[in-house]
């Protein structure tokens, strides 16, 4: 059997070619458009959802809301020519927090509408569920079907999951931003987990940590920013709608990019 | 019974608010982004496809593949804000031919994502089927997941339907374009169609007319041309890849919008 | 023009050699595994869905919720083999009413989750859309997964359509059915409809005309009848809602055939 | 902090009360109907997908593939009366090798439709990865649109992911089965695992071990068997089909349920 070759591959399926596993390795490039919704909610219900060592943010219920709207590939994927492999939808929402003293978000609740990208989110800590998202886009041509980038555009996002609408939102552009959303700024730190089978250790994650995600090389472009809405809706499956918001502040409608090839283990929980 | 409201509504369901129909009553408003690559068939392939008395074109076999990622929206709809009511992504063919001496085009194979732009379809003469349509997106962030629009940029576009692929293309951008695509150019002449069910009335249909498509309100961005691929693959329950082609010209990247509300018969048949 | 072979097909898109259909000629055969929840709505909100002549039935806001699990083929499509051609899941609702003195019904609202029954719908003049309908299903073994046909076992029905929950029933067998369900039973007439797209004739359809439909060699299996939940939920773009049940009777599981391939048109309306 | 009550759930995303996890806890119930088909790939092809120590098995080649058709649920999940939650479609082939002598079986791909049903299966350690599986029902209706459960019946199992079919198959039953199904009996040793993202530790997984999966309280019903044919098509994301076949066996249509809640660690790899 030495001679067999190995198999290979970042994620399962490992192959012998390393072709077939659902996530190419890293690094992983992205980019989109994202509506980025700020708001605040419960503050008892934040605290609920602050993993280990995180500390409710001074800014008690801080929260915001995303719809983003990805492109990705891989170095050697070929995605950008088989975009199904690359494209998707995302809803997340982050919560602010104090980490040691420092600023932080993190992720309670994220759908995807794609496997590789759940997988993704998975190996980087995001919670992902898949979902069905849908957001306004503009083409940049002034027409009825076209908000446009500019004052008076309302941008629209929903999101639904296992046949039932979860979450709503608008983004009413008034002027380019200078300073950007900053809910969603601080570092996010997410919970890396994968649980164990084996009778009586169901309560014993095999992986159970706090991490930091790293990304670089970011850029970002058309930053806008105006008022916005946040519905978010209950489901017996799921108990984001704890997190509606009692206030809502600002919206924006950003360009972004990044690229993703590391991560930092901050806690084992 | 004479008091009862009337139903109402542009397509069934008819409803007695009118907000139920599948399709909202027109005008509608597009805006989106299309590769268009302009190619030859088998020129016995593509008379078999003209409908009525569309005669082949003199420059034989000529026909455009147009992969599109399309916004739409009715004026009282919501579809701006209700995203998932008027996205929809789509992919046709169209083949050149002579009506009475002038250059037209018909369409005999088309693909779209959703029901409702299925239905619109129907009533301009598009044959529509479902299938699942992919098209590389550029976001204007120069980085590894965005193409750009530049020189080299390569944008990819993929078909299947009913669990096959049956199309893949590509265009990479050359430069801007000064003329656009010339293939699709000549106005599009459809087959509107409703059979009957009636016993022995399956090959008389209830509607059988040639149209001729009438649009508004055009406007054309950030046209870029460049050579093209185009591949069509078989299924038991399609045709379209009998239009494969012998030869592939230049491909388009596009931004385009337009209205419809109106339709002219051209000829019963 | 005259030696180029005729376009061929029961539906559009029409090709040379007549596979490239979305709907294949009748007759279209169907099995299925149905959920009949009998209820009676608010008479008014029933008497404002029924077309043209259908007047209101005397037990007053008569109405049945059908949630089905079907498989259906043509003679030779090859559905049964290539499944995802000829399987799908189906809601809908048929309201009560007479018709020259005789008892029929009448379907305002209908979702359906694949392209060739949507057309098979509107062919014969079920106002279709697409949605995504979940049914609990029985395979025979004494598990927990499994509800069983057996007293007490129950069954639930989900539907939604662009992102929101929009219906939802159970079905609690208490019996063996020695009648089967009634509200359903009376010939069903629906409204087939065909728009016009011309200016100035968006209100006058190319087809709009009372059916009476048609089904031969029905068998039916399996009818168990019980206890009953149902639920409607609203949308801006719905009106099924004012059918939601003011009370709820008899619900019924049914294993049931037919054979679909005409259709007698009663009135133009 | 100490305060806080904890985050609850076997799966991310955890939450205050337990309920938002992809997957609730084991046990999990389930109840399907399969085909199986019995068939042989390339020796060397088989033994390039044994992980670890597992050896090539003496009848080389060895295989099986199965289209299945699942409805499944936790003791308190709720999912039979949503059946969103719980059914799904699979596609997986199996290797039969030696672990130590004993015969055993390896799953190297696999596809299913649903979100839970993916991570169900990385857990266990099957390489899961999403797709569009379809396969021909049986109503117990005598029609033409019901094969039946009988001799000479077909029934067609296809899969599709990333929009290209990936494999198709028959079952054409015969007989009732005596013995049931052999290639897919020995119990299934898979490889779970998660991998890191830390730069430097891309090849050094977090969990990379071979299992035993195990199942209890197991049935069977309505085993017939007869003739198969598969196929297995490639793709530029996938390795299946090396392992396509060079001879078929016998194929089989089984109905089956059991329950998981454990699962045996064999070794670290």
């Amino acid at each position: 059997m030495s001679t067999r070759p190995e198999l290979r591959g970042y994620t399962t399926p490992l192959s012998p070619g390393g072709r077939a596993g659902l996530v190419p390795p890293p690094p992983w490039h992205y980019v989109g458009e994202m509506l980025v919704i700020e708001y605040w909610a419960d503050p008892d219900a934040v605290a609920a959802v602050l993993p280990g060592p995180i500390e409710p943010h001074p800014d008690a219920g801080r929260c915001a809301a995303m719809f983003v709207d990805w492109q990705s590939c891989s170095d050697e994927g070929g995605e950008l020519l088989d975009p199904s492999r690359g494209q998707y939808m995302e809803f997340f929402i982050v919560c602010g927090g104090l980490l040691d003293g420092e600023e932080v978000t993190t992720c309670p609740y994220i759908w995807v509408d794609r496997d590789f990208a759940l997988a993704r989110g998975w190996i980087q800590g995001f919670p992902k569920k898949l979902g069905s998202i849908w957001i306004t886009r503009t083409f940049g041509l002034d027409c009825p079907a076209d908000p446009g980038l500019r004052e008076g555009a309302t941008f629209g996002g929903t999101l639904s999951a296992y046949d039932r609408r979860l979450a709503q939102g608008t983004v009413t552009l008034e002027r380019p931003s200078e300073e950007g959303p900053t809910h969603n700024d601080p570092p996010i730190h997410n919970v890396r987990y994968f649980p164990r089978l084996a009778a009586g250790a169901h309560d014993r994650p095999a992986v159970h940590e706090l991490v930091r995600t790293v990304g670089r090389d970011r850029s970002v472009a058309d930053v806008w920013e105006g008022s916005a809405t946040l519905e978010l809706f209950g489901a017996p499956n799921e108990e984001h709608d704890r997190l509606a918001p009692v206030r809502v502040g600002k919206g924006f409608r950003v360009s972004f990019a990044y690229t993703v090839d590391d991560l930092i283990t901050v806690a084992e929980l």
